[in-house]
């Protein structure tokens, strides 16, 4: 699949080990993520809005509320940065200084464009339904005409990107190894719990395999 | 602790009902998590870079590489909007218009203000640690005064903020009621794992409590 060319904007140049260009790497972070925050200016204040994506190709999709300021603004084609953060863990050094953070992060930046086509709106929805839980989309009551109408779609192509990621133990400096202190990573995972019934849910409806055995 | 007063800018036209200003809630949301997304516009180009945070009273506090260029740029006193995330589950209706997320977001909107002062920098990098990892700061290698000058501080001061949440079933259309699909909420949890060791950690030295018992 190729890398990412960095530009400026995009090239790490504090820790630079830290930089991942690789196309399928970076992919990799972008698909067991589902929820991205979309960076804007609205009238000179940056925004940071959680929003859930979808990808196909080198295809960020991103959809919304046609009235929300979010999708309004970043419809007249402006400069966006969406960003996806898994994080791994806390890494616990001996020194305050160097403890940190494990973390896979992407940061994409770009102008989205508005999908107007109906047919790609509808392919949209399917791909963010596919990317959050699969096996969804076969089972559901599909858009109608008016629910398309109502949502709007970005579409951000995937060129100026890179992702950062911090793995491993703590970095301690040499002269802190002895510290008396319990140092190491303490790992975190986003893991799925039971699910619950819709209060409305007729009993004889069980939740299907495809949430059943979800995870991330 | 009283309300958050709306502005224009955290005010919810779509959806007010998922709107919370109450300082207490929303302090609630900021304290569960760790992890925010930073917005600021470099070149007319937005960023939000995921970093963790600690919060002090009606101040949240950032830090980083002084050398950083999110550090440099938001010490300039530029715009900026930090928002915390935290994602409580899928919500599965049995339409695809109506599924969503639920989750809880605090937006920080606001200009930080760079912390000069040794003392407080040092009290800045105590609330980061037990905001992270409560009871590591009593154990570790103190910052020396060349670790605390090499760090930027941001302090940001929290007057205009809101909260987002979203909680509960999916919310059909009555006429889907009745279509036969599993409906219902899938919660996710950021859950911890066993602690990882150290490679250079001498054996004798075990994982205390605050790590070992560490939940969010």
């Amino acid at each position: 699949m190729g890398k990412f060319t960095p530009t400026p904007r995009t090239t790490l140049k504090r820790l630079p080990e830290r930089g991942e260009y690789d196309r399928e790497a970076v992919y990799e972070i972008i698909d067991e993520g589902f929820i991205c925050h979309v960076a804007f200016v609205v009238e000179g204040q940056p925004y940071a809005i959680p929003t859930a994506y979808g990808r196909s190709g080198d295809t960020l999709y991103l959809h919304g509320s046609a009235a929300s300021r979010m999708m309004r603004s970043l419809s007249g084609g402006i400069p966006v940065c969406v960003t996806v953060t898994l994080v791994d863990g806390l890494v616990l050094a001996r020194s305050a200084f160097h403890h940190s953070i494990n973390y896979r992060s992407v940061v994409m930046l770009g102008t989205a464009i508005k999908v107007e086509e109906m047919e790609e709106k509808s392919a949209a929805f399917n791909i963010f339904m596919e990317h959050v839980i699969p096996g969804r989309w076969a089972e559901v009551r599909l858009p109608t005409e008016q629910e398309l109408k109502a949502t709007t779609v970005l579409a951000l192509p995937l060129v100026e990107v890179s992702a950062k990621v911090r793995t491993g133990p703590p970095k301690d400096d040499e002269e802190d190894l002895a510290f008396p202190v319990w140092a190491g990573v303490l790992p975190l995972r986003m893991m799925v719990q039971p699910p619950i019934d819709d209060p409305a849910l007729p009993p004889e409806i069980k939740a299907p395999a495809y949430v059943m055995n979800y995870e991330r």
